[in-house]
């Protein structure tokens, strides 16, 4: 095992806890998944939750991405303000903002989604425009849509659909985020052709009943959470893929074993301001509001939380419980230090210097032998995120390594 | 057990979730934690990182308040911009920030805390300003500060803040946090006891010394977490207290029998955007990037997770890991839901009802017999967060229940 890098990140001069793109992976890692998608023959509609950024929005146009994911009406509005004229908002639609749905929709190709026959109603007396609704199929993950094995209410969302002549049947759309607690590859595989087969199931009983033609487009299958499209390559009967997280990654999808410590592209650079030899800690001005108290379980003794190391896991809530290392007891890991690479530029994160605990503002890292020596009071250090989609929404841009600001939404 | 009240809150219009404040529990708080103040004879610096609201601080001084106490210099600078003189940073001090810092000395009576030789060394060399320099102690919560079993250490720090003609030494401070991992009021009070005799052995050691005089006055002693300061009514040998979290409570407050339920001031609204009668769960729009991702352990089948029936605990990360209920599953709990009370006011929180599950955007709440067929897509429910510091961080303002809102930071 070699030792921990250089600690201090000399790169930039900031004096409070900032939020670090590089650029470069992130343009890369935008490239393999439109590539990838390329490759399957399925349409690239990436979630732009993760970046919420309208520069970063910009790099997968050059993939030629026209067609992208939200999370929110709010995003929808964002990113319709910065020329997208084709998003999906993926979660079941929010009544309550009927209004603006509406005024959305009558300015753009707007995709919603439904799982309950309240939902179809309330759209189709109440919409003036035009939209696209997907049908949501809950396949496995257990959190929104219809159950992928009660085709008839499915069926019963379609014809209310049809029946509207504002709404258009879009499709059957779910997002299988259990892969997320899957243990290693072949979790993610077996979760991945079983969503897939149950969304070709719930398709069948679509074309039996008569309620779509038989050929594909009649009736779009929408997939995509980043573990299974950064590791899979056979998306069968799939017409379109929407991960989000791929475009930075994090110490959860590397602990998943869905990426390679070089593909994390954003960090968080924190001021040392406390340093403790006896207990071999340091303190970070890097808190709960600064990194979001976001967990994953910490390695046991000896083990250091290499992907290779996965072997056991936890569900600690949804998204939050990738897996941990056999062996480990329940001590909660809240990120760890990403020592800086060469020239500066980010490195790769480094279990051995974990972030064991987080308060409001402060967080303690745990630093090896060797390592405690190094770092000084004053002194700037990386910290990798646990899940990049919920850090970078703490803040409002990013700086990239170069020193230029990249705004969010 | 009574049933679930109201669930549906309908005293307020809203489409997205929204931080709701009770000002006349939050106002109800101050004056009861300001009476306790004046009643045990010590100081009332109030820590402002809870609300971070110019608005709630101007409730403080009708309470004679007039030093606060803050955790970043943003705050400070927050805060002395809406006229308050006398401010307390209750973090090691961040030696990026010099300049910062330097300005505002210049302008308010600014208070610093320092745990290292160097940071002395740092303010001593780059002050021009004056300002006062706590000596940070770490009283056995394990966080920041010189252990309180080091007096030496302490000693070096006090004379090389002594030997600056900019610098004035301002006391010894220390913050028990580990209150907050402790098993209801017994537990709470061996640390407040153990904490504040461990100060005045370093007082002691300090006076022996010749570095400060007997007097009290000529070495204070500044304490202060919202556990002990809610459940204790003796500070002997103390000076000031500086709690934060009790103008609002919330979810582990109640679990750690330090506040009641109708003490908790904010919860949030979030829109039903999905109802699953087979799971016996709801979705609600409102997900980790709206109530922070913190946590606390749900209780086991047939215990309803009330003060009381706290008797088994864990360590979940520093102030995430209050008491949870005897026999319980390390199963997270994310908040739970408050039924409305009289004329659409906020409610109690009911753990009969948790929120089991967050993603970025979504949340997912069990519900109970009985309750789940009151609630529909489309309806508003109040949700009370585990921490609400971290909650309201997320947030630029309040909106009060007659729909006023009140700026945040």
């Amino acid at each position: 095992m070699p030792p921990l890098g250089e600690l201090a990140f000399t790169r930039l001069p900031l004096d409070r806890p900032t939020l670090i793109l590089d650029p470069d992976r992130a343009r890369a890692n935008i490239a393999r998944m439109a590539a990838k998608a390329a490759r399957a023959g399925v349409r690239f509609r990436p979630h732009f939750k993760t970046h919420q950024s309208a520069e970063i929005g910009g790099w997968f146009r050059d993939h030629g991405v026209e067609a992208i994911t939200v999370s929110s009406l709010t995003m929808a509005a964002y990113f319709a303000r910065h020329g997208w004229k084709d998003i999906t908002v993926a979660i079941p639609v929010n009544l309550r903002e009927m209004r603006a749905i509406d005024e959305l929709a009558g300015m753009i190709d707007l995709g919603l989604l439904v799982d309950a026959p309240a939902a179809v109603e309330a759209l189709a007396r109440e919409m003036r425009a035009r939209a696209r609704v997907w049908v949501k199929i809950d396949a496995g993950y257990g959190r929104a849509g219809v159950p992928w094995d009660r085709p008839d209410e499915v069926l019963a969302l379609v014809r209310g659909i049809q029946l509207s002549p504002r709404l258009r049947f879009a499709g059957l759309l779910t997002h299988s985020g259990h892969s997320y607690r899957q243990i290693g590859i072949d979790g993610i595989r077996q979760v991945h052709f079983e969503s897939l087969g149950r969304m070709e199931q719930v398709r069948g009983a679509l074309v039996a009943a008569g309620a779509v033609g038989a050929e594909t487009e009649s009736c779009p299958i929408s997939v995509g959470d980043t573990p299974t499209c950064s590791t899979m390559d056979e998306f069968p009967g799939v017409s379109e893929i929407r991960p989000g997280n791929f475009v930075f990654y994090d110490l959860m999808q590397l602990r998943l074993g869905t990426c390679s410590a070089e593909d994390i592209a954003v960090s968080l650079a924190c001021p040392v301001i406390g340093v403790y030899p006896k207990r071999r800690e340091v303190v970070i001005y890097g808190g709960s509001v600064h990194l979001s108290s976001e967990r994953l379980l910490r390695a046991g003794p000896g083990q250091v939380g290499t992907a290779a190391g996965v072997g056991g896991h936890t569900r600690a809530g949804d998204h939050a419980g990738a897996a941990a290392p056999p062996g480990g007891e329940a001590r909660p890991l809240f990120g760890c230090l990403m020592a800086s690479g060469a020239g500066g530029a980010l490195g790769v994160p480094d279990e051995r210097a974990p972030v064991v605990g987080l308060t409001q503002e402060h967080g303690v890292v745990r630093l090896p032998e060797g390592a405690l020596e190094r770092v000084r009071i004053g002194d700037l250090v990386l910290v990798c995120p646990v899940h990049s989609c919920l850090t970078a929404a703490l803040y409002k841009e990013y700086l990239t390594l170069d020193g230029r600001q990249v705004e969010r939404m």
